[in-house]
């Protein structure tokens, strides 16, 4: 089986990371490079903390900086759930390492330009690298083989009662994104908010011993202070999931859907309107990730981490 | 224990049957009247349809006519649960009683200000007619003793991705009930939806013996059909949650929020966007349902139908 | 020539006060009633004042109190330029005659309904009792002969730079009547604007020497006053234009147009938006005013003036 | 006096062209380079309409091409003004000289960012370019000197009755570009549509007898038979006042005012609100052109066009 080449594109942030750590070794995925956003704090934050990930598990991968602003709307960052800097808990040694030059946003577009139409992007923090990509140069809409997000909501948001997070963030480039005819994996709420990290999970990748599980154990931990007081029993690797999804679709239940982004200035601006139940008759543009098979999921996590120094 | 001084608006309506059916002969209930808007089928639909109930039954309740059209948005009616007379399935004999002359809406007005504060509406259909009395006599609002209604969803909606029937039928009434500054109960689908009349509810009631259980049967094994299109094992007997939580309030989880109604005419119009989590820091202006104890909720539900001749 | 049978709807306010003094006296208009509405001021303003303008000049014509909220939206009023009262500047007797029992919006649905299709209603406030009649008795609308309205602009507004005040008050009522399928003349600013009663004019009616050449000089001296803060060289007659037009459409320029009212809460609600240029190829549905005859205008109202005692 | 460093951006485009021969020629601007974007039409007319200009009069500057579709709505094109081209009507030898390779928005950033904070932006279409690079490097927002564009109307539109073209084209960047701290001069349609080129102008251009004058001609005669539909009397020459006001600004009776664009989806989409009268009591972000001289106005254009070979 030929790898899956991918783009990460992410706004470090806790469960990125472990997006991250599991993406640089899995075996069947070459990742190309990873792009970083505004989003659970501002690109100054964002950015080097992907660094400080890629220094301290010793990774072979590149880091291009991207979009600090969302397209329209005013910015917002979710300093709640993720602290100052976006990904307080782990502490990190000095960065030795730096981004790359080029933008992220014409890194994206150069690559999916010089490829066969083999690149698949994964965004997993606000959809503004991506949008931005795609409206700069529009023929990559045709080329991107796939793109598996983390995002949305067909339930309840967890930013306002309507809208989740990276959506919100940016939802005119989430606009963007959903009508360019790529086709579009949404995993949202209705399904990560269902991969908690439990104490025992916890343990079990610190007990690997290395590293990775090492990082794994530091930032769950943070994050289930923070979520439990979201209502959650821990915290979810919402992230994750839809690294995961390109190698073990296997793993998910998904529904394909007609997804609309919310753009009215309202109550529920940002919101992913996912037509789960086909009431509105219209094609669907994107597969919705409903379920997931988690005693296999922890499993492949675990046997990816093991894969670390 | 006084009985609680009860108006139902409604337009009948499968569920709104089975409602009016509890409220109408529940010990606990004093029924004031019945008025009725258009809804589930337009009101030359839904006051026969009430008015056969009725008659059927052979219940002691005046019946008022009210509302025809939404108060500002073009007319939708739910033919395809409801069928094309919006109360499709059972069959009832020749019509021979008639509504009141007076309003529905002039019947609200008047009953609540001729009260000492004690009287509750229960609208289980669009709120057109009690968002018409509130501005008609803007005085009502603080003399209504609760307004408990079935509409709405957190979640997902039935009739659009984001919105319940009831309020996407009349999104501009419900906004006005939900700021009248009148206590409101909303029983929304998170909630209705778990109500589901099975197979076996459906044999028990029936098993009655009555008028009123047989007509609960020929009611729950039409919408079972349409239903199970929507994806449910049943029909749900979603209206009766507003009455039944009178009576028995501990039968219910419920949470206080602030719901706001999404007015945009974006894709979420007519949302009960429902704080649940509390994410906005506003105040409550509601009391909106989560879940019952299904037991204990049939047990009374055939309690009451055995009163029935 | 058959007297215009006319219902006058009005928020009494300094140009509704004119408006009813040339309506109630015009040879060729039979004023079945004057209805009143919140706007200017509060309804418990705007009726007393409506009420003072007929006692005052011993008009025999009976008042009805109508909505004292909007439809849907928050109130607004419209102190800045009629002062708290609504109606600041003239000083009157104490009020000795009272508005009549029957509520506003019942008695245009009554009047329309025993009519014979010959009734035009002349709202020159919000329009929150005629889209109320509209709704709790739908059939009016078709027997409505006329509604000629003051309120919108095609260009820019005067409370928001999007809205006319009659429409920003209430535009969720505004949409009810345009859409209504009654036929809608609609004075807006773009004419109305133009009808500024200079010194001279004002001169001109008080040396008719009668109670009712007096008022109008109170009036417009007051309003004089504050438009001059709106950038205009006195104060305009707006309301009046709607009543003139019924006896003398020949003293106005008019254009058949698709007005749409803004429903969206960004910063054009409440605007009529009008396609004075037919870009939007959809089927008028009002007679928008563009501009008048300035001199026969002023001696029409001095001649009807002259006719008070 | 130093010259005023201006980039023109346009979608060429009849009076975009007037504007390229003014701001190419005026002895007082030093035109650093001709940005194009989508608009008129589609980007693969604009962008040689723009280049047959540039040949037909031997210019010396450099053309880059931009954005083909707006940032985030659908696209729209301006074909019923402007032909199926975007600039039917003059007609060219064939093209020999080519865009560079640069992007535009890459050009705009880069000329901003190495430059003493002393270039003028001046967008005669869509903003999309602008609004592109304003959001790809957020720090040219406080190093650009002025933005003098043409759009928006406070007034009517001219595309929707809310909506003047180049605003409603990408409502989103407009939003972008007002909110983005940059001063901006808006010359809107209430001032453009005030300058159109009577038969006597044309005639008075064609007769100075070189190229110039004779495409003035060809242009102007052109637009003249179009906008005769749109109920003008010629053709106004609405992008050539944005270059104008940076020469001339004394031509120009403006005034200062807070504009926001309407981005809800209603029928004022697109709608530059413009608070000309100060009823929002918000801080002004633009300068709003309301008049022109225009005898001043057409003299300094002939002066110009006099200096082409």
């Amino acid at each position: 089986m030929e790898k899956i080449k991918m783009i990460l594109d992410c706004d470090t942030g806790h469960d990125d990371a472990i997006a991250l750590m599991v993406a640089s070794k899995h075996p069947d995925i070459e990742l190309l490079g990873v792009t970083v956003v505004a989003g659970n704090a501002g690109l100054h934050h964002t950015l080097p903390n992907t660094l400080n990930v890629v220094q301290h598990l010793g990774l072979q991968v590149k880091v291009y900086g991207g979009m600090s602003r969302p397209m329209v709307r005013d910015q917002i960052v979710g300093k709640k759930i993720h602290g100052e800097s976006g990904f307080d808990g782990p502490v990190f040694e000095e960065l030795r390492i730096k981004a790359e030059e080029e933008h992220a946003v014409n890194f994206i577009i150069r690559t999916i330009m010089e490829s066969d139409g083999d690149v698949v992007l994964v965004p997993v923090g606000p959809l503004t690298n991506i949008a931005m990509a795609i409206r700069l140069e529009p023929r990559i809409a045709e080329k991107i083989k796939l793109i598996s997000l983390m995002g949305g909501a067909a339930g309840m948001g967890n930013t306002t009662p309507s809208a989740e997070f990276n959506i919100y963030a940016d939802p005119e480039a989430a606009h963007v994104v959903f009508t360019s005819g790529a086709p579009v994996v949404m995993m949202g709420l209705d399904l990560t908010n269902r991969t908690i990290a439990t104490e025992k999970v916890i343990e079990r990748m610190e007990a690997i011993g290395n590293k990775a599980g090492k990082l794994f154990g530091d930032i769950m931990r943070f994050t289930l202070q923070s979520q439990k007081a979201n209502g959650l029993d821990g915290g979810p690797v919402h992230d994750l999931t839809a690294v995961m999804y390109l190698v073990h679709p296997e793993f998910f239940r998904m529904k394909e859907a007609f997804v609309e982004i919310d753009l009215s200035k309202g109550p529920s601006y940002g919101r992913t309107v996912a037509d789960i139940n086909g009431r509105l008759g219209k094609e669907p543009n994107a597969l919705v990730g409903l379920d997931t098979d988690l005693p296999v999921f922890w499993d492949e996590v675990e046997r990816v981490l093991r894969l670390h120094n």
